[in-house]
This record gives C-alpha cells, sequence and structure tokens, in this order.
C-alpha cells in the first residue's frame, strides 16, 4: 500500500516548522527551541535512553549533553531531509525523516558527526504545529546491531 | 530562458515520493523501492555502465552491488536535494538533482562516499508518480575527467 | 513572537529559484548565475570582506575564487536546507538557511570544506525572483570567535 501524498499546504507548513525550529537550536535558544514542543512533548535522543518529558526536562537535558562541550567550542548545525509526512485519522500528524549533524571546529573542515532516522508525532494546536514525541535512531547503533548480527 | 517554475503541487509530490523512494531503498526493501520504477524503467548507475531495465532487473544489479559490502556493515542514507522539476509537453516529468549518500559504519563517524547529479524521466500512471529512466552522473567521473583535461 | 509560515506556493519557489541558481552557479555558467541577482544586487562572502555589488563585479569576484583551484580539479554542488523564508510588508523576502559545500577531488571522498548560514533578500521583478543581497556567515568563523571569547 502506497500512502497518498499530504497535500502541498501541509508539507510545506512542516518543512518551516522543522527549518524554524532548528534554527531556533542551533543559535542556543532553547526555551524557544523548546516552546515547539506541546507542553507534555517527549523527546527520546536514543531508543536505550529513557525520554525528556515537557518542555522544562527537554531543555535541561539538552543543557546537560552542551555541559560536555564546554571546553570544545564548535558550531552545529541540523541538517533534515527526505521527509515523509502523514495525517492521521486522528489530526496527528506522522513525519519521518533523516537527520545529520554537521559539526564546525576551529581550523578543521566540517564533519558529520552523526546520522539519524527520526519519527515525530506533531501535533496541531490553535492552528500552529508542535511535536508531540520526538523519537531519534541513530545510524551508529543501529549499524553496531547489524555488525553483531552478522558475526553471530 | 528561464524554466517556469513547476506548481507547488507538483513539486512537492515530486519531493514526497523522492523521500519514500529513499526510505524503502535504504531500509533494503528492493521491491517495493523497484515498484517505483515503470514496468519497463531504466537505471543506470553510472554514465560507463548499461542500464538496468525493468523492475527484476533493477532489484538484481542493486543486491549485485550490495553483495560487495556482506562483511561490511553499513547503514547508508541517500539525500538528494536542490531539485529541479520540469514538466514536459507530453505529459512526463524531468527531474535533475544532487544526491549523495550518507555511510555509516560501527565505531567511526559518517563518511560520504559518493556525490552525484542524477537525471530522472518521470511518468504519471493512474494518478502516481513512477520513474522511468534514471540517469546518474558521479562527480567523481567528472572531476577524474576535468583533472585530465587540465594535464592534457 | 513566531513567524507565521509562507505560503506554499511562495516556498515552493524559492526552493525552486535556488535548486536552479546552484545548478548553474556548480555548472561554472556564471553570467546566468549572475542574472538571478538584481542588477544592483549584492553578494557578500564572508562578514570580514566587501560585498561584490552588481552582476559583473559578483562574476568577477567568482572567477578571482576559481583561478585558485585552477590546478586543483574539483567538482563543487552547493547544498541548501532549513530554509525559512519570510515576505516582508515592502513586497521583499528575507530567505535565512544553511549551506553547505561537498567538493569532489580525483581518487577520494567528497568532503566539505565549508558550512554556513546564508542570510537573502529576495526581490520580485516581472513576476520572477531575484536575490537582492546575500550575505554569508561562515560557521567557522564563529566558531573562532567562540573559541576566542571561551579563551578569553
Amino acid at each position: 500500500m502506497t500512502p497518498r501524498p499530504a497535500p502541498a499546504e501541509l508539507y510545506v507548513e512542516v518543512q518551516q516548522f522543522y527549518a524554524r525550529q532548528m534554527h531556533l537550536l542551533d543559535a542556543g535558544r532553547l526555551d524557544e527551541f523548546a516552546g515547539t514542543f506541546t507542553p507534555d512533548g517527549s523527546h527520546q535522543p536514543s531508543p536505550d535512553k529513557p525520554p525528556a518529558y515537557g518542555r522544562a526536562d527537554i531543555v535541561a537535558a539538552i543543557r546537560q549533553f552542551d555541559e560536555r562541550y564546554r571546553d570544545d567550542p564548535v558550531v552545529r548545525r541540523h541538517w533534515f531531509n527526505m521527509l515523509c509526512v502523514a495525517p492521521d485519522d486522528d489530526g496527528s500528524i506522522r513525519a519521518d525523516y533523516y537527520a545529520l549533524v554537521v559539526a564546525t571546529r576551529p581550523g578543521v573542515q566540517p564533519i558529520i558527526p552523526t546520522s539519524c532516522l527520526v519519527h515525530d508525532v506533531l501535533h496541531r494546536v490553535e492552528g500552529r504545529l508542535y511535536v508531540r514525541s520526538r523519537r531519534i535512531d541513530h545510524d551508529q547503533s543501529r549499524v553496531v546491531q547489524l555488525a553483531g548480527a552478522s558475526r553471530g
């Protein structure tokens, strides 16, 4: 069964939502970034970690992550692509897409530290989109599983 | 002559078509991937190789390629970008775009093994898009030609 | 204040404009590339350099840059992503987006020499979009500033 394509208006709205959300994240505007989640929204950075629930915990988890890079100046850009958008019957919207991070450090060319497959559920509240849940599957975790399976 | 932009509905439909097509390919769902080509569709992986014609041969060529990586666990993500869409008078659609592969292997950061310029012709059959032909020009081949020309 | 999303028609028109513009640039069709700027358009390749004004000077600056790579065959692809489009009240359009270059040289895998944040102002003239001004902020410059600030 081939899914029906999403209407152009919705698809473009989701593209713009993600563009703005990542500009906020990468500029360190974390409270505004968290404001793009529903108040009870969840953010699971990898399948083996518990999700953060709610905007305050989402910000706290990112600050904790960033703390590791306190003495390691880096500019990160999150890139999303190959976006699949599927409206559900209950009014929520599933979005599945590829993501990678482009990280620039002083004096060396940019690297891609991570490539992921991301699964979002978006809700519309008073006309605007918000992330209700985000699950991030890292290709690194998946390939380690593949390697284990091929050895096993 | 500047080409007229494609209508938004068509452009977004093509974006969604490619997103879904690459999710299928990268998940190893090869029969479904091949089903995004017309039954007589062609897939030419590089200008110096003959194209595969038809869904069965397209799948066979990919399996043969993947066989080389049997003992080399890798997760690949195909990224498309800078998409130009031009409807032709005969109802077919030309799509020209950049593509790269992001490849993740255990314990090392992702690499970009290949960057390409891709030329597709899409057909619409019973309301749905299919690839009628795909030609892939690898930047690696092109730069080797450039290097030869500058030495010559 | 959350900006209103741009209408789908406009957003897709900008996507197509950039796709075509970068295909021209990366194919070395510099006069056509410069023709995507208004006659008085400006192009500032980095904050510490003066902008080029007008199509002839934009082409000259690119030729001067390319001259450095005369004996270094390379295929470059410019990728844009995470595009934010905001129509202004005066009819101009602000576009802010991420950009990177994928560079392929003979015999080695592609690299990403540069990652940037780009700020454009687009004008519509007789129905078509043109760049009125482009300012490019390199992540490398920004991270060097960050490193200086964290040491300071």
